[in-house]
């Protein structure tokens, strides 16, 4: 049995009060592998962005809305975990400036100065010492070459490739990457299945 | 008895397959709406953005994801209503340039060119004829000026003010203004509650 972290769903960055940048994560993968890991008798602490999707009451969630924020609660909740699995889809760029007031449409256009916000998977990873850090990676281009990139870049154990077709999908189709780029599971079908052997996979290579 | 088309939620502007720029409309309002009209006998045409809201099987339910997809849909449903409840709250801001592939970050600050999407409720206040249009207003200061100058720019026949935190909430607090800057009704509660004592007002006041 593991200790295990969890971050689902987007994040959002605002422009002003009303605006924000942020992407279609539903949380649903996130849901179902928090299903699946308290399925498989593991503790589970959830952080997650804005989603209306329900986890698993046997789970502790914590919300956030903004990078800055999961990280802030990712940072201080991983320090008592075995592992992160971070299938969370946090908005990467983030307004230079955010406006107190919404901005007025004047008829011009608008230059909207945006900056990266900090790279949640990657920063465990550079911290996680002993533990074990499972990354995702959504791409529409050179897929596999950009999982492994990233799968290095940010210290992963393993790397999840999935397509922008899974957001707010219940459906996902996915391959998972080791640190050799060796493909050690391929799997399609509903969320739910693709959650369950994940968690095989994960538990055979990564849990003690 | 009349033929009601209400816009609903958000829209979505992408800048990349991704990510894009919206609000936290959550449709609420607009199907409390819905079912107020629907209660009193209306029949209802829905224009809806992305929302996870259900909206009374009795409506016509028509789903966009963008600005220029909600005017055209609105464009071509109002044709045959005789009256506009603009709740929606459209994405007024577009990216001037959609990427086709995911932008990769690069560590590098991100330039982004905005230009202002159709203003559907001005678009269809311009083409009303003898038909009425009921706009809203989110303001985050100057709340009625505000509100006056977008029911004049808008050629609305009265227009609802409320206020961000109305976004995603059960509850909200609105004023309404008649062409003179007259509050013709000052109201809050739960958006039920709301919603009804507005068809209330649209009906003394627009519906024949």
């Amino acid at each position: 049995m593991a200790r295990i972290l969890i971050t689902s769903g987007p994040t959002r960055q605002y422009l002003d009060p009303v605006r924000y940048i942020t992407n279609a994560s539903s949380g649903r993968m996130g849901a179902c592998l928090v299903a699946a890991a308290i399925e498989r008798g593991h503790d589970v602490v959830v952080v997650s962005g804005p989603v209306d999707v329900r986890y698993d009451t046997r789970a502790t969630v914590h919300r956030v809305t903004t990078t800055d924020e999961m990280l802030s609660v990712v940072r201080r909740q991983f320090a008592e975990c075995d592992g992160l699995v971070g299938v969370a889809a946090p908005c990467d760029y983030r307004p230079l400036r955010v406006e107190d007031h919404k901005i007025a449409k004047t008829g011009q256009p608008l230059v909207l100065h945006l900056v990266e916000t900090p790279d949640i998977v990657a920063t465990m990873g550079s911290e996680k010492g002993d533990r074990w850090v499972v990354g995702f990676a959504l791409e529409t281009e050179d897929h596999r070459f950009r999982a492994i990139t990233k799968l290095q870049k940010k210290s992963c154990d393993l790397i999840v490739l999935n397509e922008p077709q899974a957001m707010d999908s219940a459906t996902n189709q996915v391959e998972v990457l080791d640190g050799l780029g060796n493909v050690v599971l391929a799997c399609s079908g509903s969320k739910e299945d693709v959650a369950a052997r994940l968690f095989e996979l994960f538990e055979s290579r990564l849990i003690h």
